[in-house]
């Protein structure tokens, strides 16, 4: 290629969304797992994109029939297992598969009680958050990188906002009370591809991250979410890094004033658009950054 | 008015999805209400529409003010309360206005456990179903309709489907086990405009809804469908009627032969579009219609 | 049945969201008809509902089976001669099918232009709005509704609102120039279930509902709906009434008297919540009433 | 900080989604830009996040201020212009503000004809596709990446998917013609921050885009979106770079031979999930890289 020469940079292709729900039915009592799973490859793919060559294009649809054949062979177990089984059977199942992108939603369901006893095959989705994993492979190099995302927290009080500069367009005023709500996505990388219990480590990791959300007094949104991460950074030698991005969910206090009532942060209008949006990322010192480990996780910083 | 001559028919105009978040902090224990309130009125309006003549347009921004004072003056308590104090006040309060329809969204949050301790403040969203209500007055009418949306419901097992009709355009397979799910939508009528505990009943109905779907050996998603209602009017003597419509969320068993594997309803495709759409009223004989109440209930037969 | 006994109400069913996408390719330009189509049974269903007696359920497979099969059989040609030949079907083909309800949305699509030139097999889709029909039969009664939802329009002036009642909680501001913008959904009801050019019509109404908005000078948004389904009835013959529903997309001047600027109408702020919500009828003296043609058009009044 | 210190890593934050409507009406013939603007800073904010102490966060409602202030003071003109305006006030204005990222939608609106006129100030919401933009500072680094999303394209013939590989889990059946569908987002990195006339170049290279999506028989969707991108490279030098994720939304030949129906691809069911995906950039040869310029692009390879 002489410079100038028009080329293909970087690409990755496959079967998105795919829509899984595995249940184990060993027994009466029915477990139930939901996926929403995306599998997508890299590696030499010139032919195809410069001469329509799909001798090495492993089909889309391939891609979804193994997803669904691997939930048989070899069950989901953590959306973190699931997706590390099919991106090692991709990269060394095709020489010029070098390594892909794979990535999984989970959705939670809970028995539904029946006289007080949970029902051996009946389930209703929690419709807490969606659990999320993109597990990312370059040859021998795997990244596994897990969260949640449309957890929706609110503290009524213990919240401030002050001491911000003001300049010409400036009119927001000071407050010592306010509502504190957000919607948390969070991703947090483990420094390695293996763990003897995923669903432990996500569980536990959920529960630091709302305890620290409900206990921190919030002077603003930046320092609630640095703590949520810190906390988890403590507690879990197993992440190496954590990414928050969270809305500001304004929830504005009326003035009821004109009707001649006073409203002591009782009465709120909650706004959709614009919204105040936080993102950041909480690391070790000296820890090696890996930008291959985020650089597909969405509308990050 | 001539033969003929064009004319004003049925309307109504407000003030739609206004976003109410309501805190009781009377205690250092906080309560929270989270609700999106419609307020529209019927009456008199015809020189508005013909003429552009105002003098009898309550503002629909007046109808926002007046749902964000209302809370704070009378408290919201249950949505179906707080609809009815909304309804009185503007009927009363403007001759012209001769009815309307007052609707509201109910999103549930739970306290964010600390230390296995409720908190006091701060909360998460529950993110299970979405409560509706659509209250309704002309003159002294009054009706009311509750229920909920987006309840997903799943059984893996005790659903048949099989002894239907076939003719030229039928290919189904009849199964004896199949996975039955649906996002449950319900309307009940209550007879009366009163109740001891509007949240009560919601509470109580709900369980009963949840624990008939568990329950019933289900051979249609009709016959699930018609034994919930049954249930809800078997136990509940406040309730005139009720109308469910249940889309028949697509579980597609997976053809895994092709890879040397069987299938023991273990692995599923879950299909969005289409989807079955199962609508049905239960009723007691001998009551008399209210389609007043169902005419504004969004997409029922 | 006696009095008090749970009995089976109104009920239908069927097959929703059918995505059918129809090629006519007898030249080499092709056409393209881009549908979402829902079918819905009613008749005697009661021992599907109570003893889950399958015997008359036609599946909603075999419906599905045969909104694809007519494509290829009678073709398209319009959203209501393909709905109207479906319905035919149905209460036709199963004695114990009195009625139903098919519903159809059509996307439309325009040619991408290469050198100027119309392609013969290349489409973009257009985005303008989706174009709507509910065909509903009861026997030998059919009922044609059709319309459409979501064609965004504004005017940034020529609209005034003022003149309205003022109470305890009225604090509007009058204004004589504003912008008034609305998200049309509208629905006209054919007077007969026949039209020897469904689309012409449609495309004939359409261009008389817009240019109608675009050239009233506006006193209420109240006033602007009441003329545009006027001039439907003044110039169609063919249509007997028309129900509209629009949001009043509010767009609010912004204050920039703190930052030292004015601001003459020309920096707004696009709400998304709350908003007016507007619904009128528009009919003509002395025709009598449908209401199974509007039972089940969804959120009207 | 010591090794293993807990520290606050990239991060940025601001007020997302600030809906903007700017009309100019210097003449009877008003113009409308209709925009939706998000702005974030970075520089140094580590006291907030680690103390709360707030002293250098600029507001997030001071950023929204800004946007609609801005728009007053200095118009709009195009999205990039308008960003790179923002985004020099906030670096040039805070001296420990040293970068920051500015994002916009542009959606795009047609005159209402009136008897065949254009109207003066009323306008249709064209439904086309999205225009979007990214401005990312870092000091006096300054990276423009624009394009756009939701363009859905459709070929009806003119595509084929043969020759890929096959193995044990493949069955997709070879075909020599096929419908090829997709929905275009894009984005193209511009080699400098200044453009004689940014909206002129956006409308040249969209034109490309499609007639190129229309012209180019098809092997395989990667070789079509490769083209895509090359032509875009070939004609337009101020273009450094473009990056297309192509969703392929599968449309699926009905199977009407169980009914006596051939079927030469005349009607068609359109999937929703899974679909392909179908991501690529395309570059000139010895230009150097630009991560910074897509590290927050959203959703891609």
């Amino acid at each position: 290629m002489a410079d100038g020469d028009i080329v293909l940079g970087p690409n990755q292709y496959g079967k998105a969304e795919n829509r899984l729900v595995r249940i184990t039915r060993d027994t009466d009592r029915h477990e139930i797992e939901d996926l929403n799973v995306t599998s997508q490859l890299r590696g030499d793919f010139v032919a195809c994109h410069t001469d329509g060559d799909n001798s090495q294009v492993v089909a889309t649809d391939t891609q979804k029939n193994t997803v669904y054949a691997f939930a048989k062979e070899h069950g989901v177990h953590s959306p973190e297992q699931f997706l590390l089984t099919l991106g090692d059977h991709f990269v060394t199942g095709f020489e010029w598969v070098t390594g892909g992108r794979w990535e999984a939603e989970l959705y939670s369901w809970e028995r539904i009680a029946v006289d007080g006893q949970p029902h051996d095959h009946a389930f209703v989705r929690s419709g807490r958050e969606t659990r999320t994993t993109v597990v990312q492979r370059d040859g021998d190099d795997t990244w596994v990188v897990s969260g949640f995302k449309d957890a929706t927290v609110l503290k009524s009080t213990g919240s401030e906002f002050h001491g911000f500069p003001r300049d010409r367009y400036t009119t927001l005023v000071e407050t010592t009370d306010r509502i504190l709500a957000t919607s948390v996505t969070v991703w947090w990388r483990y420094a390695a591809a293996q763990n003897d219990d995923w669903n432990a480590s996500y569980d536990a990791i959920r529960t630091v991250l709302l305890e620290t959300f409900a206990s921190v007094h919030s002077l603003a949104l930046q320092q609630t979410i640095f703590a949520m991460g810190k906390a988890v950074l403590e507690q879990f030698p197993e992440v190496a890094e954590v990414k928050l991005s969270c809305p500001n969910k304004h929830h504005f206090l009326v003035d009821l004033a004109p009707f001649g009532l006073d409203n002591p942060n009782e009465v709120f209008f909650a706004a959709d658009r614009p919204y105040g949006l936080i993102q950041a990322t909480v690391q070790r010192e000296g820890t090696p950054d890996a930008p291959e480990a985020w650089a597909t996780v969405p509308g990050f910083c």
